[in-house]
C-alpha cells in the first residue's frame, strides 16, 4: 500500500487476459499455499500480490483508470485464484461485492471521486454486516459524525482500506464507507475457524469514530425505507455467486492436485493387477465421477454468472420478474457447488492413496476451507428458495437475513 | 407416408424455432402419453406427426429441401420431446443418428442423391448394429447383391424406410443403407422390456434380400482398415449425446409433472402445520435439489452439445485431440445426465405423496424409461473413459465396443 | 376359507422353524410372481396359501390353537415373504397387525371369543382405517347397531374376513371388528398404483351395515378420551416394523435375483477384460456396496424387532420412556430401510446390463412395489421424529397421524 | 510404566463393566483431546491412563492375571474411547490385534511366558508390518540373532514395549516380537498426517538389534510355508473389526458433540421460524438421517462382532467356509462404517452452522482422524470382496496384501 508509483508500472488496464492473470497470481500463490496457511499471518502479502497484477480494480470504469471488466470477468478471476488458495479467493471476493454494492448506493458524485480514489490509490475493500449483530449507531458531531458499535464476522475489515457499514442514523438508516484506519478503529483478529484461516474475518469495534460527511452514502437524510429495487436486489445473488465460485474453483484445486498427485506419486493397491496408479479401476471410476460433477457444477456457475450479468446490464430497467429468475438460477448454483465442493475436497484422498494424508501436503485444507465457508448459510434454506421460485414464480428479495 | 403431398403443405423449412416446434409436438405427445404405452402399438402415429412437424428432415441441408439445422438444434428438440415421452425421444434420436452416418459414409453422389429421396420421400432411418451379434453377410448376385444375417436390437429398424447396417463382403466390411421393406426382412417383434415399450428395438433377419449396388455406401472395395478418422469418430460421442438429451428432457418432464401435480393435487402432510403441500419445507427442500441438479446436468449437456457441434464444424481438420477432448466432455454429461435422471425419476414420487401412484397418472414411466434405456452402456465405463482422457490425454476411439 | 378340514391336516403348530415354513412358501410365490402380478386378480390364492401354511396364526396363543409366535416371528416371516412377493408381505402384515390390534382393544370375554374364532375358522384381518377420511358413523338399533361411511386406502378389506374401523358412536369412539361380508359392505376395487397391485388397497362403504354389540370392541360406553397408554402407543411402531421388514426382504429379493442373473445370464461388457460378468471390477465393487448397505438395514431391522418384542413384553408396565426408546428404533430403521430398498431396486439392473430389462423377468416389480409403499408417509418426517427423541427425550404418541 | 505398584492398586480385573470403564476414560480423554492434539506429544500419558484403567490386558485370561475380556469386548471398548479420541482408539486397537497375534504363532511355552510378562509389566504392544516394505533380515549371532531392516508407518512402535515383526531368517519367515527399547531401534518419528496425529505411525529402523531365542516365535526352523490356516486367517478380519469400531465410536463422538452443540449454542436460522435450533425442520431431518445411518452401522458392526468372536471361539475347528462368512460380514461393515463415518464428520457442520468451524471446538479433528485412517486400505477393494464372497461362495485369505 506504500508505493503506489511502483505499483503503476505494472499493472496495465485491460490485461490481455483476466484470466491469464488471474492463473500466473494462482501459480504464485499456490507454491506457497501450505507454508502460508501454517504461519498463519494476516493476508498483507496475498493483497499486494492482488494489487500489483492489478485485480482490485479489476470492476472499475477504465475511463477512471480501473480495469474495466465485468462481473463475469471477476467470478472467473476468483475461481482460478481459489484453485490456488481459497483464502484469496474469498478475500477478493469480498472487496468487488463491498466496493461495488457501495458506489451502487453512492451519489452520482460521491460514486465518481469514491471510485477514481480507490483506483488511484488501489483500495482494499471490507465490510461490517453482520446482521445478527446490534446496528452500530452515527451520531452527528458538528459539520460531521460520530460512529460507535461492533460487529462480529466482518470481512476484510482488519485489512481493509474503506469499511462498508449500516448505521443508524436517527430514525434512518444510512450506509457508511468508513476510512479503514481511523483512529477507534480496532480489530480483535478473533477469526480462529479450522478453514479459511487467513482470511480476516474477525470482529471491529467503532468508538467515537470520526465519520464525514462524504463517507455516508447517497442522500441524506435517507429517502424513506421501501422495497428495495428490483438492481439493489442483485446483491445478494451476486455474493452468492461469488461464493459459487470459490467453491468450485476450490473443488478444481483440488481434483487437479490429485490428478498431479495420482500421476507422480501415488503407488497402485497390491491387488489391483495393474502397473500404475491411475491405470486403477476404482481411481478411474471415481475420479470420472467427480470430474463429471465438478464440470456440471462449472457449467451451471458459468450459466448463472451470464443470467446475472445480463440482469446487472439491465440497470434500472430490471424487472423483478427477471431479478428473481437470475437468482433462482445463482441459488440453484450455489446448492450444486456448495454439495458437490463437499464431496470432492473429502474424496479426493481415495484415489490418492495413504500417503496424501502427509501434513506436508495441505491436502486437507481444501476440505477445511470449503466446510467452513459452505456453512455461511445453510444450503438447505437456499434449497428452498429455489423451489418457492418454480413453485410461486417470486423469490424473497433478501434471502440470507429478514 | 402415404401422402406426401399433404405434409409437403404442412412443414415450412425452417421453422421459427426448432425448440417451438417440438414442444408443440411434445404437447401432443404428452396428452395421451400413457393411453399410448399401455396401447403398446408400434410407433407409427409417433413417427408421422414428427414427419408433420418436418422434424425428420431437420438436419438435412436446405438446398435438399431439408431443414438446415444443426446437431445442437437437434438435441435441443429430443429434450424438449422427451419431456412428454422418451420413445419418440429415441426413436427421433436413432433417426438423426443413422441417417446421418450412412451420409458420412456415401460417395458424393451417393450421398446427394441419398439426401435428396431421403427428405422427398420424408424416409425415417433405423439401424441394425449391435456389435456383440454376429456381422451379416453381403454376396454378390449379378449386378446387385443378396444379404443375409440376423441382428438383436435393431433401433427403429421395424418401422424404418432404411435400415443401416455393415455386412461382411469377401473380406471387407461394408455399409448398407437397405431399404427398409425389401422382401426377405422380417421382424421378430421381441423387443419387451419394462420401459422404452414403444420403441421399436427387436430383431431383424434378412433373408436373401436384394441389396442393390447404390444401397452399399462408399467406394467398393473398401478402402483397406486402418484408424478411423477423428471426424469419423464423432459418430460415438454424438450417439450418447442424444442419450443425454433424452435422459435429460425425461428428467425435465418428471420434474415438470410433479411440479404441476404439487401445486394441483397434493395435500399438505397432517403433521407440516401448513396450509399446502409446496408449501412443505420438505418438499421445498427436495424439489430444490433436485432441480439444482438437473439445472447443473443441464448446462453441462449444452456445453457439450456447443463442443460437438464445433467438432462436427471443423469436418476433416479436426485433430485427434480435439475431438477427444469433445468426447470426454460429452461423456461427462452422459455420466452426469444418467445419475440425474435416475434420481429425479424416482424421487419425485416423495414430493407428492401416496396418490401419485395412482397407475392412470403414469408417472412410474419416466423412471421405467430412464432405467430401460441407461443399462444400454455401463456408466461406470464411461466414467472409465473421461478419466483416461483426464489421465493419459486420449481416449478410446470407438468407446462403446471394441 | 371353504375347507378348514383339509388346511387343519396341513398345519401343524408350532412349525418347527416359522422361517422355514416362510421361505417354502416364499419359494412358490416366487415361481408365479411375474404371472401373478400381470394376472392382477384379487389375491385370494396367495391368502389360501398363507392359511395352509399357518401362517396366518402364527401370533395366536397355542391354547387358542395358534402358532404361539411372536413379533419377531412374524417380522421374520413377512421379510421371507417379501423376497418373492411383496404385495404378500404387505397382505400379511396388515393381517397381523389389524388383529392384533383388535385383540388389545376388546375386553377379556371378547377378545378369547375373537381369538378362539379367528383361529378356528382361520380368519384374515382387514381394516378401514385412514385417518384424512371422516370417521364412519355407528347408530343404535334395536339389540344392535347400524353402520354408515366410507374409507379410502382400506387394507385387505375386500379379501377379508374381519374389517377393523373406528366410528362415532354419539359422543364417543368406538372400535369395530366388522364381519367383512356382511349386507350393506361394498368395494370399490379402485386401487390402481403401479405397484403392489395385488394387495387389495381400495375403497370400503358401508352402508346400513348390521353390527352386533360383540363386534364393538371394549366398554360401553367406551372410557372417556384420554392419552394412549404407552402399550397401546406401540401400534404405531409396530406397524412402522412390518414395513421395515417387507422393505428389506423386497430388497433382499432383488438383489438374490440380482446374483442369479450375474451368475446364470449376464455377460462381461466388451471391454472389460474379464470372462464372466461376475469378475467384472464394477460388477463387484457396486454389488458389494449394495450388499453391506443392505446387511447394515437388516442389522438394525434385526435390532429394532428384538427392542419392540421387549416393549410388547413388559405389556402394562412398559414406561413412556421405553416405549419411546423402542419406537426410535423402529422410525430410525424405517428411514434407513426406505432409502436402502429404493436404492437397491433400483440400482440392480446396473449390475445385471441392458436384458434385465426385459418384462418377462419382471425385476422392475421390486422397485415399483417399494417406490409405492413407501409414499405411505414422508421419510422426512420420520427423520424427524427421530431428532425429536434424540433432542427431547420423547416423541409423538401417535407420528403417523395428527 | 514406572511404577507398576501404584497401577495396581488401581485396576480391578475383571472391572464390573469394560464398557463403563472404557466410557470413564473417554470422559477424561474427551476434556483434553483438542489441546492434546495441538500440542501434539507422544501418547505416553494417554497410554498410561489405558494401563491404570486396566484396559491394556482386557484380553488376557484371569489366570495370567488379564482382564479376561474377549474380543466383543475389545470391539466395544475400543468404540467407547474412540467417542471421545480416535488416536487412542487406533492405539489400543493395534495394541489388541498385534498382542494376540504375537501370542497365537508362539510356542505354548512361549505364549504362557509372553502372556505372563505383559500382563505383568503392562506391556503396549507395537508392531512393524507394511507388506510394502523390504523384509527386515535377522541373521543367527552365536546363541541369539541380530536384527536389520527398516519399515514404515510402523504402528505404536514407537511408544512400545513390544514390537512385533516378519523377518526374512535364511530361506525361512520368522515372526519376532523385540524389546521395544534394544539398543539399535531408532524412530524417525515421520508420521505427519493431518489425522491420528496422536498416534506413533511413523518409520523404524533396526541396526544390528540383538533378539534372543525366545523372541523369535514358533519352532525353529519354521514349519514349510502352506496356506495360513482358518483360525489364523482371522488376523485381517480381526485387524479390521477394529477399525469398523473405531471409526464408528468416532462418527457416534461427532454426533454426540453435534447434539450438545445444538441443544447449548446454535442459534436458529433467521428465516427458519423456530425458536431454538434444534426445532429447525431441516436440522431435525438432517441428524434423523445421520442418526439412522449410524445406528445400522452400528448394529452391522455388533453383528460382524459376534459373528467374528464365534470364529475365534471355534479355534481350531473354525472351518474355511465358517471364517469366510465372518470376514465377509467384518468386510461389509468396513464398507458401510467407512462412507458412513466420512459423512457424518463432515455433514455434522450443518447441523451446528457457522461458528461450529471456530478452532477451539477441534470438531475438524473428527473427519480428519478418519479421512486419514480410511485410506488404510482401499474401500472400493473391500467391496470387491463382499461381492467375491458372495459370487464364488470365498473370500482373498488375506485380503489387505498379496
Amino acid at each position: 500500500m506504500s508505493d503506489r508509483a511502483e505499483t503503476a508500472t505494472i499493472v496495465s488496464h485491460p490485461p490481455v487476459s483476466w484470466t491469464a492473470t488471474a492463473e500466473a497470481v494462482a501459480a504464485e500463490l499456490r507454491a506457497t499455499a501450505v507454508a502460508r496457511e501454517g504461519a498463519g499471518a494476516a493476508p498483507i502479502a496475498e493483497i499486494e500480490l492482488l494489487r500489483r497484477a492489478g485485480l482490485l480494480t479489476l470492476l472499475n470504469p477504465t475511463e477512471h483508470g480501473g480495469g474495466g471488466g465485468r462481473f463475469v470477468d471477476s467470478f472467473r478471476v476468483v475461481r482460478a485464484l481459489s484453485q490456488a488458495d481459497t483464502n484469496v479467493g474469498q478475500l477478493l471476493s469480498y472487496h468487488y461485492l463491498l466496493s461495488a454494492s457501495a458506489f451502487t448506493r453512492a451519489l452520482p458524485h460521491q460514486r465518481d471521486a469514491l471510485i477514481r480514489r480507490s483506483v488511484d490509490e488501489q483500495w482494499f475493500w471490507g465490510g461490517a454486516s453482520n446482521p445478527r449483530d446490534a446496528m452500530p449507531v452515527l451520531l452527528r458531531d458538528g459539520e460531521g459524525f460520530r460512529l460507535n458499535g461492533r460487529k462480529t464476522f466482518a470481512s476484510n475489515a482488519a485489512v481493509a482500506d474503506r469499511i462498508t457499514l449500516r448505521a443508524q442514523l436517527g430514525d434512518s438508516i444510512v450506509f457508511i464507507a468508513a476510512p479503514g484506519r481511523a483512529a477507534g478503529i480496532t480489530h480483535a483478529h478473533d477469526w480462529d475457524a479450522f478453514g479459511q484461516r487467513l482470511t480476516e474475518s474477525g470482529s471491529v469495534e467503532f468508538r467515537d469514530v470520526a465519520i464525514a460527511r462524504g463517507d455516508v452514502l447517497g442522500p441524506l437524510p435517507p429517502p424513506p425505507a421501501k422495497d428495495v429495487s428490483p438492481a439493489a436486489a442483485l446483491v445478494v445473488p451476486t455474493h452468492q455467486l461469488y461464493f459459487v465460485n470459490f467453491y468450485i474453483g476450490t473443488a478444481e484445486g483440488a481434483l487437479a492436485e490429485a490428478k498431479a498427485y495420482i500421476l507422480s506419486h501415488a503407488r497402485p493397491w497390491q491387488r489391483s493387477g495393474v502397473a500404475a496408479a491411475h491405470e486403477d479401476p476404482y481411481v478411474r471410476e471415481h475420479y470420472g465421477l467427480l470430474y463429471a460433477d465438478l464440470r456440471a457444477s462449472l457449467a451451471l456457475a458459468d450459466e448463472a454468472g451470464l443470467a446475472l450479468q445480463d440482469a446487472h446490464d439491465r440497470g434500472a430497467a430490471l424487472t423483478q420478474g427477471e431479478r428473481d429468475a437470475a437468482a433462482a438460477t445463482v441459488y440453484a448454483a450455489k446448492v450444486h457447488s456448495t454439495r458437490i465442493a463437499l464431496d470432492v475436497t473429502s474424496r479426493i484422498f481415495e484415489l490418492m492413496g495413504a500417503r496424501s494424508a502427509g501434513a506436508a501436503y495441505g491436502f486437507d485444507r481444501f476440505w477445511r476451507n470449503i466446510r467452513t465457508h459452505t456453512l455461511h448459510d445453510p444450503v438447505a434454506y437456499k434449497a428452498r428458495e429455489v423451489a418457492e421460485y418454480a413453485f410461486t414464480g417470486t423469490i424473497a428479495p433478501n434471502p440470507l437475513y429478514n
